[in-house]
């Protein structure tokens, strides 16, 4: 125990006649901090018996090995400034100190805004729609423009205070306002609703609560040691970078393998098939047994595809029908209550786990299926179990809520998938603390596209995957910027479970959608190697502005042009900028979107100048500029940094199997040279974390690139540099 | 202890390998129940030690005697049904059976709807935006259509799933229905998002819970034994029945002279001013102290209002400036954090009391202030206290915010008013449990005229008041419409601290406008005595129709119209009726409001003969008719039962002082003959509860109305019986 333990809270009786002072003193200081690694601080208050730790079902152990090759830097916090009050009626609550000139971001994928400064938030995993930080992923972690992060290591709900709640014996609070003064009785300002607070505060209703800090050179750099920390960044395969289309729910084998045979025809990337519910025999709740009035012949379906290149993924919710054959071993395995009447499986349970990925193997995996997509894992309260609900390990209903999609991802990546040696990707409705390392996207019904292009930039401070998915549009110019967008995330796709559409659909812009989806095929030699920096560095593949060295609201905040000290209210009113995000090492990508209309504004970093990636022309350096849809013809917005030095296919490639041995094309931006590590495996084992990859260094300079592998731990992946662009001349 | 304990919920570590059953063994069955008076039960479950009972804060002690004159009703549910689950985690989860052919209503000031089956509420007290159960006054109170209702008795945030959450092992779920089926593959029914559920489950973090079920011989008296067992219903003073007027917040002495005078020159009934916080030196947070720039000579201004026969009402929030002079005092009897800066004193300390009653008593109550209205007690989680702030009594932060309401309506009640045997009305913004004794009403910003209708309904199932405020409006006929709503409310009162409004703002309407409140006037009789019988039978005075007996939704579920056997889905689809509401005993109120237009529906009870007020034209007997404005030359929808005896002042009064020993009309409506037992007292001190008080009976049958004085305990308060009206020949 680091902690003392906090007063008692419980008096009995009512009208108590003891009386305490109710000062800083009923906190306990948090002193003993673990330093496992550099840049990574740990302290366990209260008692953790019992208590679920999002790390505890993390992908992958710590990567202390690579954290520990990091930079040092000193603890964020003065000593003892950090309080914990442990009491009685099991509650923990911390208090973490936050100055005024500090903006906070993160939680989670929180779609509104990634800055959550100034709100109350409960943490919870539910239906996005209920706001106030529940929502499908809400990751207990924040970082601060200061240069650090905090995570909350527990799967409890978390109701946290970020920089409200006024403590009166603070020093720093701002100054008396009366809100309604007689006339010339001068205030000391405006009358706030919410006054600035000096600290982050949190608590949960449970024994213990493990706290992790993360400090570092950046933003990045804190962002990259917590998915360190939690196991290093998903590596998903090759073909999970392709196109992805998912066919209406009641379609069936023939429907399937004909607009399979359209995408051929269209000459229209594809990769992976995603069927919905209509192919198992019940859903909601599910039986995960195939439907044979609408798949007579699973396996020669599945290997039809296959032969195509053509994965395929199968939608699921984890509740069992009765009509499923393990619902009968399952039932003493599931909670007291139930989902849409399908038990809930206590996949804490290892003979639960196994029930199911035997059948899941002998029924999926076995002929070839390659993922899943795990819906309903989130909320409503009123569709999910209660919060005291039961289930046989007893684990509280509570930490299932908080972790269900996290266990499911965890027993299919490591049951079903890694102990077969075989990677996977797919998608979850809800996740959590420590996911880095789960090659699962989520996706969400919000359908804003602004949400959804914010969503891009949450999810890559908290170690999550996002699909900002495609579905409909009300017109041509929507679906093509839809479709720009999500060519740029983490998980390309159009999901036509209820709208079924087609990437043809809007005829105006055929073309134009299918040149974006080529670019990505084109771009596969970068990509992957982003996913393997995530991996390998816990770079995040597809990220926030925020994160990048130079950009402006950072700058401004860390540069304190808020005079916080004289007037910190002004801190309300400086908004975050997400409709923008980094693509790889050195693309940033600005799409158009609903309140855009034909032209944007496009903030430029600081430091160094950016470039047109189609035309390599210099568009500034620092500052704001305007894009329209007619200068760019129509294509998505995209910049380069100086020095970047891309790896792309010669030619676009209809299914990632193609992408292997294809011979490379390098641009190069810029007039300073630079290099690019090109990543190397065989895109589909875990043969990798013994070593088995490749990385060839490309190297830009007196208008050559030079190449030399650095590691040879692997054959090459692609074929050989064969055209090298200077796009700036 | 009541309850056997639980399982232990607990296992260490994760990936339990222990696996238990999860069938209803994982609850203890409530055996012991206490049966203090006819028609209540008690349980406690867990340990209550340091848990805050809202009855430990009731206006008065539990009405045993007047419950045992009650008639004996079986317990509601069968023996062993009501499960409870204490968990080691300091959780107590109660069970309660519920079928699917019971509705079930309440749980406070739902403004949205009463009715609460099939849904997940929070009942916190928090700002009423927030939804999902949070409210201004979260009740934890239900009633069933079946007869009877329940009480959580405990100041904890409580969670209710009510008819949501199917347990795996229950008889009574409905049927499983594939949500995609194959085509011509039969279901047993349409799909449904939120099965129903048989159970009312329930949840609060702490050691224990106690329940109080009520059954009566109908919902009526259900809820009649419920405010008995709170202590009965308030008794305000005769004066808190007259018009209410609130001034805007930054008047001074001579502008509230000035607005006074021109209600008596204009010829409108004023019995009260409210101040609002302009009066004090700093608001937001409080001194409570009079600021002199405004109000020169506050005992004089009070004394020349309370000359003229009006009272004073003073706005405050109870979070204290520095700038008060019991600021220091206070400061260690005040929780760790603060509201807006001001500190929040504990009121369950009687130092704290005393600080504050003292200093109001002073300031306020010395010089003839009547009440108060207690603002800001409810939410928003940004603007009070975090839920992990602690309290120098060590009492809960969660428990001080589900009864920080209650908490000063009892200091106020007790110890400023009730010891010095002063009767007291005011205003609260947030309130709870076990609440009936307290004369302080509810109000609300949402402004909806249609949800304060709705919130004359609920609130009456839980023993709150309730004022539908009138602010504003956007049309004559909208300010006369809410203005019509409010006069028969449990407060008369226009708002204006922030529009400024006077009842003659609209000019189209003033004269409709001060009939109807003059006939608010002319009825003070008829209110009082309704108020009584709220005090002295737990009957509520202004009432949903759910609790009339013949009204057609009730007839509806109790007779089973609904198969809900067959298919219990067709429960959700039944909306009831809360756009009307009964005032007294026998008066129907029916308000246009802004979906209405000019003319609208009115539903009558069946089981006797309902007649227009105005004419005692005969309207119905059951079924639905259909009213105009025109038809009622722009006066409210009033209706009146067979054999109502109605006792008026025979003319309006522009002050309630004037009512005293004002001589009666008193109509009479139908042909049956009936009778009104007219309550009397001295309408300001509380020695009615030594038995001060009268009864007059006014009996009407063969053409006469014959008086007669059943209880004889105090002086007339009224007139003689001047006039006899019989409405109906």
């Amino acid at each position: 125990m680091f902690v003392e333990k906090g007063l008692s809270l419980f008096v009995a009786g009512f009208l108590a006649l003891s009386i305490g002072a109710a000062g800083l003193e009923d906190l306990s200081q948090v002193k003993d901090w673990e330093n496992p690694a550099p840049g990574v601080w740990k302290a366990t208050l209260g008692n953790m018996k019992g208590e679920l730790r999002y790390t505890d079902i993390a992908a992958e152990k710590p990567r202390l090995e690579a954290l520990k090759e990091l930079e040092s830097v000193p603890f964020p916090f003065k000593e003892g400034k950090v309080g914990v009050l442990v009491s009685s009626d099991n509650r923990v609550m911390i208090r973490i100190p936050a100055s005024a000139d500090e903006r906070l971001f993160g939680f989670g994928l929180q779609m509104d805004s990634i800055k959550k400064s100034r709100q109350v938030l409960e943490l919870n995993v539910d239906h996005w729609s209920r706001g106030g930080g529940r929502t499908h992923a809400p990751v207990p972690f924040y970082i601060s423009s200061k240069g650090y992060g905090v995570f909350f290591n527990t799967a409890r709900f978390l109701k946290v205070y970020v920089q409200i709640g006024n403590r009166k014996d603070s020093k720093n609070n701002p100054p008396f306002v009366d809100r309604n003064p007689p006339p010339n009785e001068p205030q000391p300002g405006a009358w706030q609703a919410v006054p600035f607070a000096d600290a982050v505060e949190a608590q949960v209703h449970g024994g213990g609560l493990e706290v992790v800090v993360f400090s570092g050179k950046s933003l990045l750099d804190v962002v990259s040691r917590y998915n360190l920390y939690c196991g290093g960044g998903a590596l998903p395969p090759l073909w999970g970078m392709g196109f992805w289309h998912r066919v209406p729910a009641a379609f069936t084998a023939d429907q399937t393998r004909a607009e399979v045979k359209e995408f051929e025809e269209r000459d229209f990337p594809l990769d992976v098939i995603g069927l919905e519910p209509g192919w198992q025999t019940k859903s909601y709740p599910c039986t995960f047994e195939w439907q044979t009035k609408r798949f007579p012949d699973p396996e020669a379906f599945t290997k039809e595809l296959l032969d195509k290149g053509v994965h395929l993924n199968l939608w699921e919710n984890p509740y069992i029908s009765p009509a499923s054959r393990i619902y009968q071993a399952m039932y003493p395995l599931s909670a007291s209550h139930t989902v849409w009447l399908g038990i809930v499986p206590d996949y804490t349970i290892p003979k639960a786990r196994k029930l199911l990925t035997d059948q899941h193997y002998e029924d999926h995996i076995r002929i070839g299926v390659s993922g899943y997509k795990i819906d309903e894992v989130d909320g409503y309260d009123q569709w999910l179990w209660p919060d005291h609900a039961t289930f046989p390990s007893g684990t509280s209903a509570e930490a299932m809520r908080q972790s269900y999609g996290l266990l499911l991802q965890n027993m299919l990546y490591t049951d079903l998938f890694k102990q077969r040696n075989v990677r996977t990707y797919g998608l979850v409705r809800a996740s959590n603390g420590a996911a880095s390392g789960y090659p699962f996207v989520l996706y969400s019904d919000s359908y804003s596209h602004s949400q959804y292009i914010t969503g891009v930039s949450a999810a890559s401070l908290g170690g999550i995957l996002w699909c900002p998915e495609v579905r409909s549009a009300g017109s041509g110019r929507e679906w093509l910027n839809r479709t720009q967008t999500v060519c740029f995330s983490h998980m390309a796709m159009l999901n036509a479970w209820s709208s079924g559409k087609k990437p043809w659909s809007y005829s105006d812009v055929t073309d134009k959608v299918r040149d974006v989806i080529k670019l990505r095929m084109q771009l596969l030699p970068y990509i992957y190697t982003a996913f393997a920096e995530y991996n390998r560095k816990g770079t995040p593949p597809v990220r926030a502005m925020i994160l990048e060295s130079g950009f402006k609201l950072n700058e401004r905040v860390i540069a304190g042009q808020l005079d916080s000290e004289k007037n910190p209210y002004a801190e309300g009113k400086v908004v975050e900028t997400t409709d923008q995000f980094m693509f790889g090492p050195s693309i940033l990508v600005a799409p158009f979107y609903e309140k855009q209309g034909e032209q944007r504004t496009v903030e430029l970093p600081e430091g160094g100048n950016w470039y047109d990636f189609y035309s390599g022309k210099l568009v500034g350096n620092g500052g704001k500029i305007t894009v329209t849809a007619e200068g760019l013809q129509e294509r998505t917005p995209l910049f380069v940094k100086e020095g970047a030095v891309i790896p792309m296919l010669t030619k676009a490639v209809n299914t990632t199997r193609q992408a292997y041995a294809h011979p490379l094309e390098v641009r190069v931006y810029g007039t300073v040279g630079g290099s690019f590590e090109l990543y190397e495996d065989d895109g589909q084992t875990f043969d990798y974390q013994q070593g088995k990859y490749r990385i060839r260094k490309l190297t830009a300079a007196n208008g050559k690139v030079v190449e030399e592998v650095v590691k040879d731990g692997a054959p090459a992946m692609f074929g050989p540099v064969e055209s090298v662009k200077f796009m700036t001349q």
